[in-house]
């Protein structure tokens, strides 16, 4: 399992007139978390896709909303990747309000395109090496 | 059953440096969906909020993304539902795009809050009337 | 001259807490407007990139914010070209509420880059030739 | 005179089909640049709506678009006050790349209305006491 934390501010574009961030946005707060989560890892979406040439489309999510986040509410994104990357890679995100309240989870699928070919491909071996330490057993 | 369809087009600053829509636009598309449907019925979610002082936050979503759609596609909205509004509201949604082909499948499911004493409460009358004639058993 | 109208109707995810279209979202409506004038003409912006590999980054914008769009209005974008385009091509905007109040007046001006030598060019010739008839001096 | 700076870093969503931050998106790294400025200051956005119930509507900008920002760049927002304020507050904003080229400059002017009255009135005192030391002159 392999966890990672970051925090986000909730801007006056991203509330609604309820006061709320708006239902849509929240995907833009898993993306900045599994893309943190990369860049930790020592590893860039950028460079996934610029050097590797594989791009990364979601292909399913779904989403709990358990309390609103508000206006100028610093939020805690905390997004787990509960087992290696097969076909597909799973990211569980929750978020946290200031008072350390969830306030929303979801879970985010992605799979991973050559982008030359534009082919389904498995998960590339620059992203398992780093992830692999995290997933060893410990005997 | 009670089905309706609204056109909307694929925008520039909706698209991502893959030329498909970003996965987090989707939500509004889904918005967008149940709002023209309500109005259809004869009711805005203006109305509802500003006279009724009733508001509508979703509590969950599930997503499916089949196919990308792409910037300047024309994208038919396709928002159904399968039965009366009971503490909750789900809408289905279907978006396809001009080769009629399915793209993306969503599930959003919405409850009802009265806005001034902040409680959640049962589906409102004036939207059940306009709802009833479509669910009605024909014997 | 030539001048075009655009209707769209201000979304949830669109408003900020006061209730207002949110200051930086006109500039999307800006993007409706030009691109519907270009499709009203038989030219469509996704063709000048795809089959002309050119693309129209925008270098300047000037806003004035004069009466709030608010949820649910119905925004007419009234879009104009006063001069053919030269290095540049420069929108004026003027979005109108549904009791015909000036709400918002831009100035929006794009250059032509050649996408395959990112270089700036003039104005493409498939363009000039569907804007001419409209900019005749007629003796 | 103040000037204040803070990074944001360019995301997925916020990016177009070019691969560059769409245009715009700009207004709300403006945004940003001066809420962090008042807050810095000790005193919140937030709190000027709910506490003091002031809203700062923004009635003009100028934004002049130098160089593209590009996906994952880490953006320097540098947002300064050159007097203070009077009927309207001016922030001036410069966008910088990681290679500290300027690509970016605006100019946003905002007023100060009443939320309680819908009325504009002259800068907030709870403001103007956190600006004044540096605007006072030396001599």
């Amino acid at each position: 399992m392999y966890s990672f934390e970051y925090k986000k501010r909730v801007r006056y574009g991203e509330t609604d007139p309820m006061g709320y961030l708006y239902y849509g946005y929240y995907a833009n707060y898993y993306e900045i978390g599994r893309v943190e989560m990369l860049r930790a890892l020592g590893l860039t979406y950028k460079s996934l896709e610029a050097d590797y040439r594989i791009m990364m489309p979601v292909v399913a999510m779904q989403v709990r909303y358990l309390r609103p986040a508000r206006y100028d509410d610093l939020i805690t994104i905390c997004t787990t990747l509960r087992k290696l990357p097969t076909d597909y890679i799973t990211f569980h995100v929750e978020l946290f309000n200031e008072q350390a309240q969830l306030i929303n989870s979801a879970t985010v699928r992605l799979c991973f395109v050559d982008m030359d070919s534009g082919k389904r491909i498995g998960p590339p071996e620059v992203l398992l090496q780093r992830l692999r330490p995290f997933f060893e057993d410990i005997h």
